[in-house]
């Protein structure tokens, strides 16, 4: 179709304005769900009201939903609609959330923000670093483009172990304990699947160096926190930075609060001010790509879950 | 001459043992004062232990200091010597302590890393940002180096406003409200000399946006800490990461310790552990060219006092 699609841009609740302006910077028209060709889905918070809208709009081919991580969506994908994610949209602001997230923990920064008074020193260089990323997406590409002038030696460890370009070594995730024995630093960016929940748990914990720095931007889920805390415990890791938690948002009095060496962000890999701007060129570019019929940016393996 | 000079490597109370082996890398022979061809300082603490050893040694002609900044030894800086300083050496580490402070001002890890509850969304990219160091030497090449992949717009503050390879904008000192104006982020990356004492004031600090993060790794001279206790008791800044104070180490009950945006790090751009390796590579480089009669590198300028 090269004419003008007809898009929804729902529900009303979510941020609606600047994605309908996307739509219309893509050549679309924004349109009420009963005659649109495609649902951008604008809130973040009611994924249970998704079923019930797109019921009402027997023309729409293609729902874009707004997030990297879709879990919340995962029983809505039905096999009749192209679905699209915001894959690697807010690839650049995480990943860069990802070295500042590294630094603060080689650096000493996590234990130095806390003091009240001159102490010794402490800290460990990232360039030159061990730096082992769990995940093959959007942020490790980014991730390893930023790292560039870090010369660190990088290792991806990803579902199937098909060489990542810029990567020192490729491992497949059944083989992660080998990508863990020399890292400095532990990224998890992966999706959470079946497969990948408690990716992190004591056997992973105890392979690492006990000066290694394990980030978290992906999921609460990817990290079994008894084993974490038993590990932090016994000082048989360097610390966590965590920006995702389970349960999220972590409950006041949660342990992981107080231990010296874990810092919490609140899930700020990618902050709404970021983000939103980004999301609005993705949705954009895929309504531009649905007018003339390209493939659409993102597309969701309804199989996969991601 | 090319053959192997005598150096002298005192006083015993220093880092000796690493520095000896850099003479030897460096292909001279470690000598007594007396016989000594050059002298290589090896304490940090003890400058005004450096005339009478040096009083010892009638024909010493090269003087290698273990530092960049070389303030405490300008008294003893002798018109018959060579000096040289460390000019550049540790400028890898201090660089990339600079990105780490930068991104844990911009990103929020300041204040993240104080809660112990779930707060909401704050912080900035520096992916994109505009950045403002005042200084030109070793730690800005390795900044510029490292933030290239930011892609951050750079200007260079310096004495004189040749044009900084890398910067999107060269500014002399005296314009240099000009530089701050636009800046996310400021970096004190010059020597302390009575031009450049007290640099960041009351009309410094007013000059910058409300969002700004200062990080100073140079000397805790350059910033009059009142104005900038004042700066941020007006949210007229975003905050400061501070690696070097005035007095230092800053003294318990200061008021900087307990300022919600900003984080002490205790001298730490470059500590011991990373320092000792690139100081030792930084001798042997000159032990060697000295032997050859190559232009040493880090020579003092007696006059600019660095």
């Amino acid at each position: 179709m090269s004419s003008a699609p007809r898009v929804a841009v729902l529900p009303k609740s979510g941020r609606f304005e600047s994605l309908e302006a996307a739509v219309v910077d893509g050549g679309g028209v924004v349109a009420s769900i009963e005659e649109a060709d495609a649902l951008v889905w604008a809130d973040p918070a009611c994924p249970e009201d998704l079923p019930g809208i797109l019921a009402r709009g027997p023309s729409v081919r293609w729902v874009g939903l707004p997030f990297a991580g879709i879990e919340p969506y995962l029983g809505y994908l039905t096999d009749e609609h192209v679905w699209t994610a915001a894959k690697g949209v807010y690839a650049v602001p995480v990943a860069e959330h990802v070295v500042a997230c590294a630094l603060a923990g080689l650096r000493g920064l996590v234990h130095y923000g806390r003091q009240r008074e001159w102490s010794g020193p402490q800290g460990r260089n990232l360039v030159g670093a061990n730096v082992t990323i769990l995940g093959a997406g959007g942020i490790t590409d980014e991730l390893v483009r930023l790292l560039e002038p870090f010369e660190c030696r990088i290792t991806v460890v990803r579902r199937q172990a098909d060489a990542y370009p810029g990567a020192a070594r490729t491992l497949s995730l059944t083989d992660r304990l080998d990508g863990l024995a020399d890292a400095d630093v532990v990224v998890l960016a992966l999706a959470l699947t079946p497969e990948t929940n408690g990716v992190i748990g004591a056997a992973e914990l105890a392979a690492m160096p006990k000066h290694t720095w394990l980030i978290n931007v992906a999921r609460g889920g990817h990290v079994q926190v008894d084993a974490l805390l038993a590990a932090l415990a016994a000082d048989d890791i360097g610390g966590a930075v965590l920006d995702v938690t389970d349960p999220e948002p972590l409950p006041d009095g949660h342990p992981l609060w107080t231990q010296p060496n874990v810092m919490i962000t609140p899930h700020v890999g990618n902050t709404p001010e970021m983000g939103i701007p980004l999301l609005a060129a993705h949705i954009a570019g895929n309504v531009s790509r649905f007018r003339i019929g390209d493939d659409l940016s993102g597309v969701v393996d309804t199989k996969a879950g991601y």
